[in-house]
């Protein structure tokens, strides 16, 4: 999917939400468990009432892998299903990949082309030829950490280098590599404050922006800061929405939590 | 596994080889691919050949991933192969997983329970609780990129944060956090040269030290510089064994380059 296709389906949608479709068996509604495969299961009631409110979805590769073969076979099974049905939806892998350059080559295969994923999240610390196998996927988009919504984000990433902070140099450095009109950014929401020297330093790429709801970030404080004049944030949430419910109306109640983000996205976006 | 028993295997085969296990079907001998399980043959036959001349073994799950369901499956019997034949052997997951904290506990949920590695390698730069809850397992052991054996090591590792390195900054800042005891770092063998600045902040910790062979690193090097007392390596070597040759007598010639390695880290540790 090219960033214009992005772009075209925030504005008809009225909507930049992002849904995390991070499965946790025991968080699940226990009457799923019955179902020949309880995850796929889980994620297809959760998209097939949430798909008009939202422009991309998100798995956390961690929730499946912690659940081994059958886990993985649910992810493949999910994206299939996104792809055939909602093909205008905007797919990420949150996978925070990254490995010297033939083996980054590696998961880029798996993520681009196997499970033909639109985009990946990759992390920063091993530099340019770890991220660049995956930047050469023309129509793709990969996801690089810049400042995350944790505590931790704080022990490395706004620590000082050479007089500016570590995200900011990777932000920097990350502009020069080759086919980087491909990055979009992890920005944490809990961070709102910093959107809008991160803005200075790349005005035009997507943000992807994990934290509002469960973590705390403030919706209305992040696009004031982050939003550019192509909307250019995909802000995510997952806990918030997916377990809104345990019951047999699960789905409803997620789509109930997704109507209350789009509605404030489209008030936002109004403005 | 704990520290302890891995120094005793050290010494007994005299040898601190670790064999990375990063299979490319394109690289396997041919006649394997009517194999079953291809990737799980070739495994088997590297291992049942050279598993008295290294101490550890090392997938990169990058390598099975690619393969989707097949490579996760070859994985998991890899692994299992491993625990039930040759228990004394040291198994290294190396995934470079970090995610906030209840992500990265799932994550170490998938190496550390489901899969039963001994280890597995992190990132870090998302800080403190991306790393603490592998770190939380007992007799499991977190290996965390500190400085890596690629290029892209200069574009943030060896730059100055504060006043010091960030990767010698990832050095002292993690030795703080709990259980930090549990932790080995990743510091490439192309860096040899680093070792001994290295060693004045972890004299005692275990070094995973990928690169000597086909990236160029030397063994006499690093230990020179690296050693500690209770030997304090485990020196990678992948593609440099496993394909020493894709004819049917494929795992008697990486058992050959295995014993050269080994016989070189005998007459170092004889010394």
């Amino acid at each position: 999917m090219t960033t214009e296709q992005l772009v075209t389906q925030i504005q008809k949608k009225k909507s930049f939400l992002c849904i995390g479709l991070d499965v946790d068996i025991h968080k699940m509604p226990q009457h799923l468990l019955t179902e020949e495969d309880p995850i796929f299961a889980f994620n297809k009631a959760i998209i097939d009432a949430t798909h008009h409110l939202c422009v991309a979805y998100k798995p956390n590769t961690a929730f499946y892998e912690a659940y081994g073969l059958k886990g993985w076979k649910a992810l493949e099974k999910t994206i299939n299903y996104l792809n055939e049905t909602y093909p205008e939806i905007f797919t990420i892998a949150d996978a925070k990949r990254g490995d010297i350059g033939n083996t980054s080559s590696m998961y880029a295969k798996a993520f681009f082309k196997d499970l033909a994923f639109d985009s990946v999240t990759v992390a920063p610390y091993m530099g340019k030829d770890s991220v660049e196998p995956f930047l050469a996927f023309k129509d793709k988009h990969t996801i690089m950490l810049a400042l995350t919504s944790n505590e931790g984000a704080f022990d490395f990433q706004t620590k000082k280098v050479e007089g500016k902070e570590l995200y900011k140099q990777v932000l920097e450095t990350s502009k020069r590599w080759k086919n980087a009109e491909n990055l979009m950014y992890v920005v944490g929401a809990t961070k709102a404050e910093y959107f809008a020297e991160i803005r200075k330093i790349i005005p035009d790429s997507f943000l992807l922006v994990p934290g509002v709801g469960a973590q705390g970030g403030n919706l209305q404080e992040v696009c004031k800061y982050g939003m550019n004049k192509h909307v250019g944030l995909l802000v995510n949430s997952s806990r918030g929405i997916i377990y809104a419910s345990n019951q047999e109306n699960f789905a409803e109640a997620s789509a109930g939590k997704a109507k209350d983000l789009q509605q404030q996205m489209e008030v936002i976006l109004n403005n």
